[in-house]
Parts: C-alpha cells; sequence; structure tokens
C-alpha cells in the first residue's frame, strides 16, 4: 500500500487557523512520545526518542532520526536524515529548517524540554499551537489506517468470542486479564491498546474498575473491556457476559443496552450529528427501568490513541463524516449490584457504517 | 508502610539550581503523562490525566485530581483537592499557587497545552524547568521505592527461571514473548515493563530486536529481554538459552560474558565511578575472542521508567551511592551468527550491591 502521509500532511495545512511554514513533531524520550507522530511518517515500528517529523505545504515529509531507529525509519516513506549525536542533528534541524519563520507545533505531544532544544538551534523562530488542525485532520482515517484499525478490531473480537471458554466461577478478575492480554498477544497484537479491564459481580457497575483480586462466583455479571493495539492503532471492545445463569433483571438490562446500541448504530451516517446518536440510546434507556443510569457518553473515536479527539454525547457538536472510526458504547450500571456495556467499533461509510469488531452479542450465559 | 513523599519533595528542594516557590508537575492526557507524577504522590493506581501535583519546600503535597481519580487519589498522602470541570480546576489552581512568583517544572513530563493552562491561570507566575533537581533526587530510591522494584524484580525473576520449561524449536518469537508477559501477568505484574524482546537465531545479535514471527530453530541462541511493572516501578532482566545443543563459541561467548558480569557486580560499591565498572566488563570483553563486540553502555537506572535517568558507560561520569538501582548488562553481539547478553538489576548498599534480580545464569541448553 502507498504510503499515504503526504495526504495527510496536506490535509493538516487545509485545516490551519493561521499559516505556518512547516508542521513540526518532536518525540522527548518514554512515555512522552507524540501520539501522533506515526500519524506523519506512517511507520509501524520504531520509538524515535528525541526524534522530530517535518510536514510541508506541499505534502513533502522529512524524518530527523537518531542512528537506533535508521530502520524502522526507513519503512517510512519520509525522507530521512539520521544522526549520531546532537550536534550532528542539531545541524539536520538548522539545514532542515532553517528558513522556516514560523512552524506549527503539537500542544498536547511537545514538551518544554523539546521546545527548548529547537529554540537553542533556531532562536528566531515562533512556534505556534496546531494541534486543532492536527486533530481535524486525523478524525477522518484514510484506507491505510482504516486497514490496521480492521485487524486490531478483528483481533479484539476473536478474543471477545473466546471469552466464555475461558471464564469460569473462581477465576479471579487478573486471571482474566491474563488471558485476554494472552490470547491477543498471540493472535498478533502488539500489546492491549489499555488496560484491560475485566470486572465480575457488582465491580461491573464501574465504568473504569481496573481489573484486581475479586473471584468470579455463580450468577455473576461478567464485563470485559479491552482492546488490541496493531501497528500502532488500536481497537475497544466491550462485550458482558452471565455466570451459570442471568436473573430477570439482568436479562431485561441486557435487552435495553443491545437495543439502544442497536438503534444508535442504525442511526450513524454521514451528515448526522452525534449528540443524536447518543440521544437515541439514550432515549431507549431513559424510557426503561433503567432510566438515568447511563453514566457516560456513547462513544469516542479511536486510532493511535484509545480516545483520540472525538465524542458523541450529550451536547457534543460532532457531524459525521466518512472515514471517522468510533466507538459505540451504551450501558447500564446499577450501584452494588452489577452493571452492561456492549460496545463496538464502527467506520462511518458513505450511507450508513460498517462494524469493525464482529464479536456476538447475543445475550450468552457462560 | 509510611508514604515517603514528604522526603522526596524536600531532596528536589536541596537540589535545586535555582530557587522556586513551588514544583509543580502536570499530566498531559496518555500517552503524554509525567513519569515522575507518582514519584510525587506516591499514588500505585489511576493515570490522573490533566491533574496536577505540587511540592512545598516544607514537603508538603498538595494533588489537585480530577473526581473520576478520587479513589486512587485518596491513596496517597497528599493532601488532595478535587475538580469536576475546568473553571472548578482553575480556581483550585488559583486558591493553591496563586502566591508563587516562580514555580518549577519537569521539562521532560510538561506539555506546551498543560503550561498554557497554567499561564491562563497565573498570567504572573514564572516557570522554570527544574529537571536536573527532579533526576538527582531519583536517582536514590527510598525504602518504599526499594520494595516496590524488588516485587518488580521477582515476578521477573521467576518467569525468567520458567523459560526453559516452554520455549521449543518450533516456537515463534512472539510466542514466546506472549508467554513471558502472560505468566508475569499472572505473578502480578499490570503489565511488561517495555515491549517484551524474545529472539532466536541471528536476532539475538540485535540488542533492541522486536519479537516478530521468526521461530526458533535446533542450535539457534535464546535471548529474553523483559520486565515486569509492578505499582508503577519497572524491573528489567536479560536471559541468554542456547537450543538443543550449544557450539564451542557459544560457550565461549556465554562465559566471557558471565565473567565480564561478575567482574562488574563485585566491584559496585558507594564511591566507585560507573565508568570504571564498566571498563571493568569491557576489558574482559576486550581481552577474548570477542574483543570490540560489547556494543552498548554497562548499565542504567530503573524505577518509574525504564531508563530512569542514569547510566554506567565509558565517559559517562557517575559516582555510585547508596540506594541508586541499575541494571548491570554486558553483551557481545556477532551480526548474523548470535549474541549474548546478560542482565540483573542490583541496588547498590553500603558496601557493595544486592541483587534484585535472581534468576538462574548458569549456562543452561534447553
Amino acid at each position: 500500500m502507498a504510503n499515504p502521509t503526504s495526504k495527510r500532511v496536506r490535509r493538516i495545512f487545509e485545516g490551519l487557523d493561521q499559516k505556518v511554514d512547516a508542521v513540526v513533531l518532536m518525540n522527548d524520550v518514554e512515555p512522552n512520545l507524540d501520539a501522533m507522530f506515526p500519524y506523519l511518517t506512517g511507520t509501524t515500528s520504531g520509538l524515535f526518542e528525541s526524534c522530530l517529523v517535518i510536514g510541508w505545504p506541499d505534502g513533502k515529509v522529512e524524518l530527523i532520526t537518531v542512528a537506533l531507529e535508521e530502520t524502522s525509519a526507513r519503512s517510512s516513506s519520509a525522507e530521512v536524515k539520521v544522526f549520531k549525536n546532537r550536534a550532528d542533528k542539531a545541524e539536520l534541524v538548522k539545514d532542515t529548517l532553517g528558513k522556516a519563520t514560523t512552524i506549527g507545533v503539537n500542544g498536547h505531544g511537545i514538551t518544554l524540554s523539546s521546545m527548548n532544544e529547537i529554540k537553542r538551534i533556531l532562536p528566531k523562530v515562533k512556534m505556534v499551537d496546531v494541534y486543532p488542525a492536527l486533530e481535524r485532520a486525523r478524525a477522518i482515517k484514510d484506507a491505510a489506517e482504516v486497514e490496521r484499525l480492521r485487524n486490531a478490531c478483528r483481533i479484539a473480537s476473536e478474543v471477545a468470542d473466546e471469552i466464555p471458554s475461558f471464564v469460569r466461577p473462581g477465576m479471579a478478575e487478573y486471571e482474566a486479564a491474563a488471558e485476554i492480554n494472552y490470547l491477543m498477544q498471540r493472535k498478533g497484537a502488539s500489546s492491549p491498546n489499555f488496560e484491560t479491564n475485566a470486572s465480575f459481580g457488582p465491580n461491573t457497575a464501574e465504568p473504569h474498575h481496573e481489573a484486581g483480586p475479586s473471584r468470579c462466583r455463580k450468577r455473576d455479571t461478567a464485563l470485559f473491556d479491552f482492546g488490541a493495539r496493531h501497528l500502532k492503532y488500536g481497537s475497544d471492545i466491550t462485550r458482558t457476559f452471565f455466570v451459570g445463569n442471568a436473573w430477570k433483571w439482568q436479562k431485561e438490562m441486557y435487552q435495553v443496552v443491545l437495543d439502544a446500541q442497536l438503534a444508535a448504530l442504525d442511526m450513524v451516517r454521514p451528515g448526522v450529528n452525534g449528540k443524536d446518536v447518543d440521544a437515541v440510546a439514550r432515549d431507549i434507556i431513559d424510557a426503561s427501568p433503567f432510566k438515568g443510569l447511563f453514566i457516560h457518553t456513547l462513544g469516542h473515536s479511536i486510532g493511535l490513541s484509545v480516545h483520540d479527539g472525538l465524542r458523541m454525547g450529550p451536547g457534543v457538536d460532532l457531524v459525521l463524516e466518512e472515514g471517522m472510526v468510533l466507538t459505540v458504547e451504551p450501558g447500564v450500571y446499577i450501584r452494588g449490584k452489577g452493571g452492561v456495556r456492549i460496545e463496538d467499533d464502527i467506520v462511518v461509510t458513505k450511507k450508513g457504517c460498517e462494524l469493525l469488531t464482529t464479536a456476538n452479542k447475543e445475550l450468552t450465559v457462560i
């Protein structure tokens, strides 16, 4: 597949609020790496600590990289410039950006130390925060991005479908999480996309529960929220099961959440506002005995980050466009008893949406 | 165990190059979280996205946290202030820091966006980069930190000792990595400390190889470099094995690396310079048939980050002090054939050092 980063750069420039000569992303050291760095390089491996990537208005991309990462760098379509030490690096930065008077940087990705390093090399250059343009550009995924997300979603879906085969009473949450992570990696994930949430019983009522030592008991609700990272892009899926048997209230709860999700999915298409999609799901829940118990927003965009910039929620204006990749995840939570959430990842298509996660979501007793 | 963060804050102030009224760490959103944030809070869970922690010269610590993280925040000994929205947060920041004229920030941890947010709330405050003082403070681990590192090292050691029981010809590198990660999580690791490196055959000659689809063959060298993260602190261990049988050159290579490591470990004590420890190991390798093939530095400090600020290497002045926690990891690499590295984590003690990783390192054929 051709490297699409030239188009990405041009899209960033189209969305700028003010003129800049170049867009410059710079990594500090782990964990302070700019999540958007691979957006401009298109690379699938490498950390690129202390490296820079520069995008120009004509779509040209230049990557100034440390020698250690040269192999990874060569997999990108960027023009690669390699440094061995700080003096080399300063020379390359000066050669590349010496004529720029204003450069755009990522306010949420660049550290004070990186900015100071640029200032020492280019004392006259003005740096402006172009984060909004970066966010706008990455909101619409191109074919290469959708392909990576599709694979990340496939891995998560396959693992979700295996959950009923290994969860059983007596298992600790962290054991279930370890199993999920193991299966994802065996299927090609480079890592979990975020800390895998496996919760049993009353813990399922906490949307952001961290898997702990609680053990699964008969009659528990069991909720699993996880995702796979694959070639830098990550998925996000939630499935909820019932252990041994489902009480009537559990079945009702599940059906309401599923109805809400299906109605929301049915409404997604270009031109529709995300807050209206949220409202369709919320109205179904609020017309049920579980009124008021959907305590978070309907979904968020995914990509290089788990929360990739966009949200569908009450009061959030977001006109959907073809190529957006979003989660749709209504839930209902009863404190002290349990919760149900069903989450899928979708890509907005010309006329509607395509499910990227395809795991079974019919009510399942394990 | 008493929360030791007051002492940490006082140590930071003792190491400052210029006077500041307060030290302020601020997180952006994942992945741009300040790795030193938990150093001041002492917390073991929670992300604290967009939150601030403030240390004062008298050792007082204040944590300004979003409501979502309140449970995690309460586990710290900091004075906790909770905000629900941006306006709340601005009010709390103003109340807490309104009288400060100069605040110290972490240049390698704070983003442009976070700095701009502080500037909007406190337009007159001056921000200075106090990273060097932060680095100096965290170089010496206190008892609570060593305890967490000890557990992270124990988990990694136990898994290292299990490797010969599951690696066999035909296994892919990523399968071995998945197995290692799974075992670490089952033993209580919250995550791998970095991307687990499992390499077979010629790949073992690349110090930073990423586990891929290569499969283990008889007569391969097999190298595993990994660590466990536990309560935010992470370990780092490498063990090298031979599959089926070891050629004479492999045995020689292993013995030279082991001799180099043991000699280095034997030399570690307070007052010794890290470059001299590196030299002891390097001299042994350079006096062998593997001269010139130890192509990296001897070790680095570990803690909240995998590379925690300090290095032992040629030309790097580092006078060892009690409480430093470092890796000792000589290696020898023959391109196209294979490499051997043996890595342990140590804490510098009054009279020498203690091994925190305790896995077997006698030559093992699997």
